[in-house]
């Protein structure tokens, strides 16, 4: 069993913070030197397929693009498919989009309508959750697919800016919470 | 063993092709359904395990956003570390750059200056050769922080495009050639 004490204060002590990127105030997680360290990228990935082995999940969800890295090693884990969740103008296929809100206007998620079939059982990941609005439109996606969402997995959570609140009704989990 | 010719063969049944996107006149190839079939895509990740497995490879490189899927997958599969070659304004460290043709205007892909250091042997993966724009210029920054790239891999090749033209020089593969 991988320690989740352990991973957590390997987690902490390779993130990196950098102030003002991308705007000024603001305080980026910068999770590169987590996915570089070979130990640690393994000990995160196996941390999350020893807590889904059992439950029976169809697919991992993976949002554009860092959890992409995070997700797709993990459903290769998992021995199960990965299913992306892109930014606006890249899926080729017929799709479904939504759109939230930045604070500068809005960005674009979108999934192929055939990415999932009603009951799919999936878990939805990304590196991390800030305000939510990503991860709350991905999960409107995923809800007009009705995918069963058994849980929402992130590696860093910046819990002061409660982006949790956007997610409610789900199980989200955070590896760290800052 | 993989078989590599049942692998090509079921990545041809599999992958899906979408006339005129992103715009008129381009065939593009969605991958979308080979990474969703688990069986696909653990075929993929473990065809290249098995090639790189004895070659003591540092690092795998994937390119923004598709590379990191195949990328991960496999860093995580061999146990070693993942680096990411991403679009411009997306790394938050001191990063170096470099721009190349779109058919409409330039792209720029970047990397941390500490992403790598000198000597160190990776196999740069995305999932598609085309022109190869955007390969040779995460060449251009690989061989800028002097890392030994042992090969190039990527699922499916353009060859009517003759993008490796622009990679002259390395060991370039792809799994399928169109």
């Amino acid at each position: 069993m991988i320690d989740k004490a352990q991973l957590v204060s390997r987690i902490n002590s390779e993130l990196r913070s950098i102030p003002d990127f991308p705007s000024p105030g603001i305080i980026f997680k910068d999770i590169t030197p987590l996915i570089k360290d070979k130990e640690t990228f393994a000990l995160i990935i196996k941390y999350f397929a020893e807590k889904y082995a059992d439950a029976n999940i169809d697919y991992i969800v993976g949002v554009d693009a860092r959890g992409f890295i995070f997700g797709a090693a993990l459903a290769y884990e998992l021995g199960i498919g990965f299913v992306p969740v892109r930014k606006a103008g890249k899926l080729p296929y017929k799709k479904i989009a939504t759109s939230y809100e930045l604070e500068y206007g809005t960005a674009t998620v979108e999934m192929h309508e055939d990415a999932l079939d009603s009951g799919d059982k999936i878990v939805l990941i990304d590196d991390l959750l800030a305000t939510g609005g990503s991860l709350a439109a991905a999960v409107e996606l995923l809800e007009q697919l009705k995918a069963d969402i058994f849980a929402i997995e992130t590696i860093v959570e910046l819990g002061f800016l409660d982006g949790r609140k956007k997610l409610e009704g789900y199980d989200v989990n955070s590896l760290v919470i800052e």
